[in-house]
């Protein structure tokens, strides 16, 4: 009997987190690359929150998969055939792969060749876009400055665990984490080696906000939204900036939640909040790889990665970064 | 009898709009200049939403009014008697003068000659902070550019106007003007010359918007903050910017007005939304008055005021600004 090939297709669009209902996995024959095409055995699976913005009916920087389409993902797979010159057998791709066993690589599918010797979970995180998404949202949207005391959110998180050590890396006078436990918080701090962290689900944010950063918070890289962007709002120092990387507790809602209504500081502290989409600065890449690469060697960063065991747990593995489950880029082996 | 002179002094911190128990007028004797003095009759007032925010016992960029202190303000005096080099009897001068008959000029108090032949109330309207926020907040902080779509909330106002007057000068592609009921509306299209007008009273702004900035806006210049800035959010273009110049609509509130939840669209549109304050630009006052005066002068800019009799009315001609009473620059003569 041929091999089959298992994909995950949305079935019905999400009210909140993604469930049964939301996801249907279906099975065919192994596709069969074209002339100048290679065959992708898919291995691993990059899970990021955009993910779910993309589920949604409704405009965003890249369509929504359709009804009846495989889920767009991005991950890392292995050629197993190649009737191209550009991919050769056994070499290992990372691009949009999809929630499926295998992918075809071709002419305008956007795979790249890993380097040999590369750790293909390194190249799914930090040299990835969760470690580019920390890497220019932090220097170059957020202008990072040596002496900024900086503020993270889900720092515990893929992109907020790397851009909170990138901050240090880089001379912040103090790099504080906010996270949802007093594990990740532990974490934050005797793994990263913030300088301080705050717990928002015990702790009140912008009262520790005021005793950590007296002075006021240069820069907020924003991954959550809702009430701790306008905590970090109210305490603002002069021209400090917000870098707002992602929604994350927005992305589930089904009403819009409630903006920060303490946005007027940026009047009065001559603020900026100002958003990006990593995939803007994919010419800029290799120069973040760069960086990123002589920071893991001076072992002054590190990737930590969540990894799930199975395509049919793709979805549960989304619902992860939502949930809060996850410490770390959460991963799906295949 | 020797002349008396009146002053108007915060009683109480008002909650919401200014009444009768806010303001107290109390009378005294002219004040006597020292060496190296000037003393000025107050002519005009200038009545800004600003000097609602200072009696407020709240941090800002300036310190609070205190409780029996005069209310600060911007104006325009002349001076009766001089003790000074720098100011000689019958000099206009321009600066904090405050609401009341008289002030006093002299070494720190920031007061300066008017050139001979400038009009006092060009003077304090479009060569002033207002016509220098209008400037500065489109320019600068906007870094408007010829093509833009152009968005100006408040636009019958001071500020506004001027900021609307000046994108079209500029070259912006489209300037809409938003301002509350037909006959400011009236006014923009037929006396200001911009391309649309939106009733904010009578229209949903968010429509109105999509129909007349189907690309989205590109720079919205933002007076009054709330729904209509959430609605503009909405609507914004890739790379869009939103200049914060205030919030008249929070200014009176007395507690917290809702956020603008479609802050998210920054992150998808590669959005900034940013915060200012006109005196950080002092420096440069004479660069824009400059630029001014050549609108001016080849009449494509106009200075409008309304001016409110008696110091006593001071009170009420601030509440003109959140009640959408005034069309152009509200001045107390007296």
């Amino acid at each position: 009997m041929a091999e089959e090939s298992r994909r995950l297709v949305l079935a019905q669009r999400p009210t909140g987190l993604v469930d049964a209902s939301t996801i249907e996995m279906r099975t065919g024959p192994v596709p069969e690359p074209g002339e100048g095409e290679a065959l992708v055995r898919v291995r691993y699976l990059s899970i990021d929150p955009t993910i779910r913005t993309w589920m949604n009916d409704a405009p965003g920087y890249l369509p929504p998969i359709g009804i009846g389409e495989v889920v767009r993902s991005g991950g890392i797979g292995e050629v197993v055939r190649s009737r191209s010159d550009r991919y050769r057998e056994g070499d290992l791709v990372v691009g949009m792969v999809g929630w499926q066993d295998h992918a075809l690589a071709g002419p305008g599918s956007g795979m790249q060749a890993l380097p040999p010797g590369v750790d293909p979970l390194a190249a799914i995180n930090v040299f990835g876009v969760t470690g580019m998404t920390a890497w220019f949202g932090l220097l170059e949207v957020g202008t990072m400055r040596p002496g900024d005391v900086v503020v993270v959110s889900g720092a515990a998180g893929a992109t907020g665990s790397s851009a909170a050590q990138i901050a240090k890396a880089k001379g912040a006078a103090k790099v504080i984490g906010i996270a949802g436990g007093g594990e990740k918080c532990r974490y934050l701090l005797e793994e990263l080696g913030l300088d301080a962290a705050i717990d928002y689900k015990s702790e009140r944010v912008a009262a520790r906000l005021r005793e950590e950063a007296p002075e006021g918070v240069d820069l907020y890289f924003d991954n959550v939204g809702g009430e701790i962007l306008n905590a970090v709002l109210g305490n603002l120092a002069m021209r400090g900036r917000v870098v707002l990387c992602g929604a994350i507790s927005a992305y589930n809602a089904t009403s819009p939640p409630p903006g920060p209504s303490n946005y007027v500081s940026l009047i009065t502290r001559r603020g900026r909040m100002e958003g990006f989409i990593i995939l803007d600065y994919s010419d800029r890449f290799p120069e973040a790889q760069a960086g990123i690469l002589a920071l893991l060697s001076e072992g002054r960063l590190r990737h930590v990665e969540h990894v799930v065991e199975g395509l049919e747990h793709a979805p549960e593995a989304l619902n992860l970064l939502f949930t809060g489950g996850n410490t770390g880029k959460v991963v799906v082996k295949l």
